[in-house]
């Protein structure tokens, strides 16, 4: 591992500090670390100890990519290496992420482990999306952790029909409609009503958003199918009858508010590429869990 | 397809009637057909038509086994065939069950497409679950839906400890623990506020019942692990002070009332064997699923 | 009672031909009968027979107003009456609702007894909610079923603080925040994992929606407690980033999307009004919670 | 008040400790104490301080009654005061509880507050039971969080009928059913997925327990009706099949199993009486619920 890219949370004094601290340490071990031009400035980095890039715009070429800060950083990580095939480590400030799991006093004790091959590489499901009006694609985007579709100010709820591959599943009326992979369980999803799917899992989890049929309730399905969603209409109710618009949002990872129209066709699928995250050798997925929902705590006793 | 068994529900005439039916149609077409014999004499069946057995004891042989009544039966079924390799094909009798989708009208008419092969065979995650006490072996079972822990009638709650392979997931108070297959997953776990898992997923479902970590959320985990559960019990309330007897049950596929003790590990993996099932070719299981749960009505409008 | 309004759903031939029925039933027996305009030239009424008038405009003097149509139609009538003490009875078309529980098969029955005086008057909780910015009131409104709070589309949560009289309750993030009268309980609030409140308590049921915080619970208040929802909005984060503008919004009995910024603050308290329903006698509350939740049905077995 | 009573968590040394510290405090002030001779002889209690008495047995003409331990103590309290209009204050070890709010630590400063008339008493809803079998009255119990109807051990699920006043409510499969008091809401309720109910709501809540019928959702019904269950039995399904008799549990405050038979009816309605709660002035009940619920605690961010 010899070119080293770190994205840092933005506007965060102690990430930078924690930045500078790790960037000097690879310089010293020989190591091309790229960061941030806005961070490097902040930081006051000499640019022979970093090459200074746009966050979004991290170059080619990167072994890996240490992520500083926290599970938003993290996801900012991931947009930024895109499709290829980049690594992940993070890094978090004091408060454990589910994917920043390294706490920050313990950074350049884990670097030293993963520079000398002590880590454990796990692979993660990732989505493809691809919106479909009038037969063309308008819209194609990976996600991580999630595809939600949501009605927007005007619309009381959505209408939306979900089929399988050419199975159909249901017309559902809701708020809205999260379909997420297993690291996407515990982010919106769990917040909806949603179980907890282990990364291992090879599946797609759906949790309607205050579904109007009670028993709606989330449903995984098989990763090997194509989701794939669309907006029968005919009852959808506007609070503004004057106003024809349907309103439904598309947005993906928490981002890109996307406006959906009728005749669109959302089509939702694991994408041939998969999300590489670098683990200490010790880490324990449930004990991140059971520290970030505080399992063990009782009431009433 | 030359040696058809058949499992009845018992004490409902209808159920008798179609299994009556059946067998004089398997016999005319030259089959060797074997029933119960409490069935048998109830519905006045000749010998030479149909061999009597015991429910529970179906014999080597079979090719195939016919369930008439609803997923209690089809339970019945598969415990008559235990490990053996015989695939299930169940009829219900006027409720569509979630595996005896096939409705008593349509019996005959599926029977004739699955006899000339028209038919799809599904293969669904059994689980093995043995009882260590002292490292001795006390119980083994092999389960369809579910096997699950619970408080009993002396027990405010129970506190038990899950871990997977070798890595702990969680010490738990709850009213119990339910650990259920996808299949099971439309049982016992959705009354629990489990998710819907397709039983085309590798994964187990672990759902806990009333349990005081409002967190402790359902967590749907990899099928290839080993779940253990152990009973830390030192803080075991007892509601009836005199009686140190801890009091926690085990129930497999919704029988066998087991009772556990403190040093007792359960443990639970998929099994090798696989639940066969038979399916008429245009079956839907996302349709089973839209009539039994109701899906596509609304309240509130 | 001489004076009877009726308020229609629109666009229902099947309300139409009700409402026609009923105008010249009531005509006949010497009533003065007032209905829209709209509907009263859709369905060729003389203006002897009824007095016509824009449906959000019914005159004073009702004695009563009969609404024909669904639950949606019953809030119609609610918002013409406004604080006026005139009593309602919900006719459906085919299909219960909560609060049109009567079959338009039976309208003419029930007219009849409620015209000798066999009926029994209900009044129900309506809450009054103000929003003041800079100490000035910019909207007041008096609602049936609930105040809602929500993120718009630019956001990814809200933020809000919520406080009773003088005590603090909770700060939380979450999608919104569903503040519901016993009536609005099985309305919005059941779809967000609310529970069901008798009309006859006197409480506020304040439902967050897809909250952060997993014990974030749904709770019932005293109903003689005045509500306070703030927006701290420090953490307040926003999709695009460049826009400073917090988006959260405000709508009242699914309706009137109110945009709502940062300093305002929402007072909800119970009106001095009370929604007076009248019900034939034999009316049961429960019967309409057992049709239309479908208690009753089993799945599983 | 002159007369005070102390119930003491049992077997808990630090409880031990506070009680001394309580009584020898109280009986410089001129008081007179009594306390359970158990405790009494383990903390080496001079008679000539402190009465002693068996703790279940408080005599009668206390004025206040202090327990020291969780709310598990408060609840022996409660039940040594029986129907006797006597305030409790509860004081915790450590651990905050619902209704043991007062720390060790603050003790004496709350009673001295105390007992120069600065607290705030609240009064909370009880529940009274009877359980009549052939018309005669077989039981008979008030308590203060919950009745709850539970299946034993040998029984898949129970079935039961709600009835308030004279109305039908629902026929339910379940595991069980939980009664519960607005103080109840926070206890086993809340693990079976019921909101929570502010004490100052005159209500009682029904939460069934892993019902069969997914829109079983809790419901909260005035305070002043007469909730009746009763048990249809007929498809009661036992899983020992050659064992005739039903198996449904009553449990009252987490206590007392008491065993159903068929045709018992039970009957709850708000008691008479009424549990009065001294607390110190500035005493927050959201404040309670904040620090026992985390609330304020966010996933996922």
């Amino acid at each position: 591992m010899q070119n080293i890219g770190i994205i840092t949370k933005k506007s965060d004094p102690d990430a930078w500090d924690a930045t500078k601290r790790l960037a000097l340490w690879l310089h010293h071990r020989g190591k091309q670390v790229t960061i941030c031009s806005e961070t490097a400035s902040a930081i006051g980095l000499d640019p022979e100890v970093a090459r200074h890039k746009p966050q979004d715009d991290l170059p080619e070429g990167q072994d890996m990519v240490v992520v500083i800060g926290g599970d938003g950083t993290f996801l900012a990580g991931f947009r930024a290496i895109g499709s290829r095939d980049v690594p992940l480590l993070g890094i978090n400030m004091g408060r454990l992420g589910f994917l920043t799991e390294v706490p920050s006093d313990a950074m350049l004790e884990t670097m030293d482990k993963v520079l000398d091959g002590h880590y454990r590489q796990e692979e993660r499901t990732l989505l493809n999306i691809d919106v479909l009006r009038h037969d063309k694609k308008v819209l194609s985007h990976c996600v991580m952790n999630d595809v939600v579709v949501h009605k927007g100010t005007l619309a009381r709820m959505i209408e939306f029909q979900v089929s399988i591959d050419d199975q159909f599943v249901y017309t559902a009326r809701a708020d809205g409609l999260i379909l997420a992979t297993p690291t996407g369980s515990t982010a919106y999803a769990l917040s909806a009503g949603g179980p907890i799917l282990h990364p291992g899992i090879d599946a797609l989890l759906l949790t309607p958003i205050c579904p109007h049929t009670l028993t709606n309730r989330p449903i995984a399905v098989p990763g090997y199918g194509e989701i794939n969603i669309t907006f029968p209409g005919r009852h959808g109710q506007i609070i503004d009858r004057h106003q024809e618009q349907r309103d439904r949002l598309l947005t993906l990872d928490g981002q890109t508010g996307f406006t959906l129209t009728d005749g669109d066709r959302i089509q939702v699928k694991r994408s041939q590429h998969r999300l590489k995250v670098l683990h200490a050798p010790d880490r324990n997925y449930y004990a991140v869990l059971r520290e970030k929902l505080h399992w063990g705590e009782q009431i009433g006793s």
